[in-house]
C-alpha cells in the first residue's frame, strides 16, 4: 500500500481553520489564507493536499476546519471524501483542533501514525518531505515518541517558537521549548546549530497522542470522548466544543511530554506569514518592484504591486507593498506588515463587516 | 452699469482649455482640472466663473475652450450666454487663444478692456480682487499699457516666470522678465521684494492689445483676421487655425512689448499645480493626514488620501498622496508629483486611451 511504511498506516491531519487576518484585504473571514494563491496558482490548502498524493490515499487524509469554511473547503478539494473534512464548530487554536480528529478518526485506524500538517504553509521539495515523513513515522512508532519537525532558521524571526536540540543525527532530543525570542536572542539561536524553528507539524501515532492528551490535557479529551461515546451526533458537539480550553497542542502537549522527539527538516519551508513573506517569492525587476497586474512605476524601487482590476500608478514609491481588492486598499510599508492586523482591528471596531 | 469703472466696459476672458495631466487619475482628457472641484465644492470652472459676478453681466464673460470640452464647459455654465462659449479647434498655448479672443468680441466692444484669467486658478478676498482689477482697468486705460497681475512669492517656487519690477506704488514698471530660476536664484528672489510671480492674469484694451500683437506677433493675429473678414465659418477655423505659431501670450506679447505693467495682487491666489498643492487646502489631523473618502490609517503621518468607493488600510505610511479612482490608483511621493506626467505620458505610449 502506498500510503505505509513498511506496516505503518500513516493519515494525514490538515489543520485549516486559519483566518489570515493579516493578508487583508485579499484574505476575508469567508476567504481566509489557505483560500488563496498566496504562492503559485493554487490555493495553498489545494497545494497541502495535492502534496500529500501519492503517499497518502485520499482515504487516508483529513482536512479539519470551522464549519462556516466547510462548502468552500470541499468544493476546492472535490477528490477528498466528504466525511474527511472534519468540522469545528469555532476555532479554540490547534489542541481542540487535532483531539477532536483523534477522537472521530481513530477507531478507523487503531494502528496509523498522524502526520500533522497546516493548511497555509509553504513546502517545497517533495521528496525530501516524504523522506522526512517516512523517517519521523518510523521513529515515531519505534519509540512512542512525539516527533515535531524543526526547521534550521534562515534569519532571525522574533515571530516563532524556537526548539533547543540535543543529541546528534538525523532524530534529535529536546532540551527545551523557547518562547518567540527578542531579537539578539534570535540571533544567538541562528548561531548555534541547535535551535529551530517549530513549524507547528508532527508525527505522532494516534495511540501515542491519546495516551499523551490524557496524561497532559484531559481536559481537552474528555468532552469529546464523551461526545463521541454518545453518537458524535453534529448537532451536540458545539455544547462539548464549548467546554474546551483555547490551547495550541505545542503549549498542551510538546512542551509537557517527556517523549519528544525532532527531526530536522531537509524540505524547504515557509509560514507565508505576511505580505513581505509572499513578496519573497516574487522575482523582482531591476528596480526591485515586483508587479502583479497593471502598474506604472516611476522613479520607484522595492515595491511590491498586487493589483486588481485598477491601473496603478506610482512615483517616487520606496519599500511600499500595495494590494488591490475590489473593494479595499492595502499600502504598506515593507517593514510595517504587522498593521495590517491593526487595520483590521479597527475595522472590526468599526462594524466594517463587510470588510472583513 | 455693473461692469463698467466709469466709462469703461470690462470684459472676461476666461481660458478654459487645460488638460490638467497632473491630476491623473482624477483628470483626464474629457474631465480636466478646471472640471473638477479640486478646492472647495464647485469645480474650478464655475468658481472663477462666479467669482466675477456681480462685477461682470453674464454676456460680457466669454470663456474660451476647446471644441471637445464645449459640451461639458456649456452644461457646467448655463448662465452664460451660449455664444459666449468661444472654441478653439486644439489648443495650441496661450497667444492663439487670445487672439481668437480678441478677433471674435472686439466689434462688440470696441473700447473695451479685457481681463484675462484662467479657469483653474484658486483665488480669495473677491473684494480685493475686483479691487485689483478695476486698478489695472483704469491704469489699462489711461496709460495704454498691458497690465499683468503679480504675486508676491511665498517661497521659492522654480516653476513659474517671474517679473523683476521697477518702481514704487500700486502700479510697478517691468525690469525684466524672468524664466522659471533655479533653486539659489528663486531664493534670491524671494528676497528682493521686487520680484513677482507672473500668474497669467492680465487686463488690457482690446485695442491695445490689437495694436500691441500687430506689432510684435502678426503671425498669430493675421489668420484670424483673414478668417473673421470672411465669416468666421466655424468650418473653416481649423484651417486658419492650424497655421498659428503655438506660442505662450507671455513670450509673444507681454516679453516683447515696452509698454508693461504690474500690478501686485492683493487677493490671495494659487495656480493649483499639482496635488501637493491640492493637500494645503485641507487642514491636517493630529498626524499631519487628509483624509477624503473612508481610510484606516495605521502607524503614518503626512499623508493625504483622495478616496473613491474603497476603504484604504494604510501601514507604516509617510508623505504620500493616494488617489483612488474606480480605474485607476495613483501613489505618490509628497515630493516627487512630477512624476505624474511622467505617468501619463507612459500610458499614452501604452495606447492606455481608456485611462487618459
Amino acid at each position: 500500500m502506498l500510503d505505509t511504511v513498511g506496516d505503518i498506516e500513516k493519515v494525514a491531519v490538515v489543520m485549516a481553520g486559519g483566518r489570515g487576518t493579516r493578508f487583508w484585504p485579499r484574505s476575508r473571514a469567508h476567504r481566509p489564507k489557505q483560500f488563496l494563491a498566496m504562492v503559485g496558482d493554487a490555493t495553498l490548502l489545494n497545494q497541502t493536499v495535492a502534496r500529500l498524493s501519492p503517499q497518502f490515499a485520499p482515504g487516508n487524509i483529513y482536512v479539519v476546519t470551522t464549519e462556516d469554511l466547510a462548502a468552500e473547503t470541499r468544493r476546492l478539494l472535490p477528490g477528498l471524501p466528504a466525511e474527511n473534512v472534519i468540522l469545528e464548530p469555532e476555532g479554540r487554536n490547534t489542541a481542540p483542533c487535532l483531539a477532536l480528529a483523534l477522537a472521530l478518526i481513530e477507531r478507523q485506524h487503531p494502528h496509523g501514525v498522524m502526520v500533522v500538517l497546516s493548511a497555509d504553509h509553504w513546502i517545497t521539495d517533495n521528496l525530501a518531505f516524504h523522506s522526512d515523513i517516512d523517517l519521523a513515522s518510523r521513529h515515531a512508532c519505534g519509540t512512542h515518541e512525539l516527533v515535531t519537525f524543526g526547521i534550521r532558521p534562515a534569519y532571525p524571526e522574533t515571530g516563532y517558537g524556537y526548539i533547543e536540540t540535543e543529541g546528534q543525527g538525523s532524530v534529535l532530543g529536546v532540551k527545551a521549548f523557547r518562547e518567540k525570542p527578542p531579537l539578539p536572542t534570535a540571533l544567538e539561536y541562528l548561531q548555534t546549530g541547535r535551535h529551530y524553528w517549530n513549524a507547528g507539524m508532527f508525527v505522532w501515532t494516534l495511540a501515542d497522542m491519546r495516551r499523551e492528551l490524557q496524561a497532559h490535557c484531559p481536559e481537552v479529551l474528555e468532552p469529546l470522548d464523551a461526545w463521541v461515546a454518545a453518537g458524535a451526533n453534529p448537532a451536540a458537539i458545539a455544547a462539548a466544543y464549548a467546554q474546551l480550553p483555547k490551547l495550541s497542542i505545542d503549549y498542551a502537549l510538546l512542551e509537557k511530554s517527556k517523549n519528544v522527539a525532532v527531526v530536522p527538516a531537509s524540505f524547504g519551508w515557509s509560514d507565508v506569514g505576511s505580505w513581505p513573506a509572499v513578496v519573497e517569492f516574487h522575482e523582482p525587476d531591476a528596480e526591485g518592484n515586483v508587479v502583479r497586474g497593471e502598474a506604472v512605476l516611476v522613479d520607484s524601487s522595492n515595491c511590491a504591486i498586487f493589483g486588481g482590476r485598477r491601473m496603478i500608478g506610482g512615483s517616487g514609491l520606496k519599500d511600499l507593498i500595495v494590494v488591490d481588492e475590489e473593494d479595499a486598499l492595502l499600502i504598506c510599508h515593507r517593514d510595517k506588515a504587522q498593521g495590517v492586523k491593526d487595520i483590521v482591528e479597527r475595522l472590526q471596531k468599526m462594524g466594517r463587516k463587510d470588510l472583513l
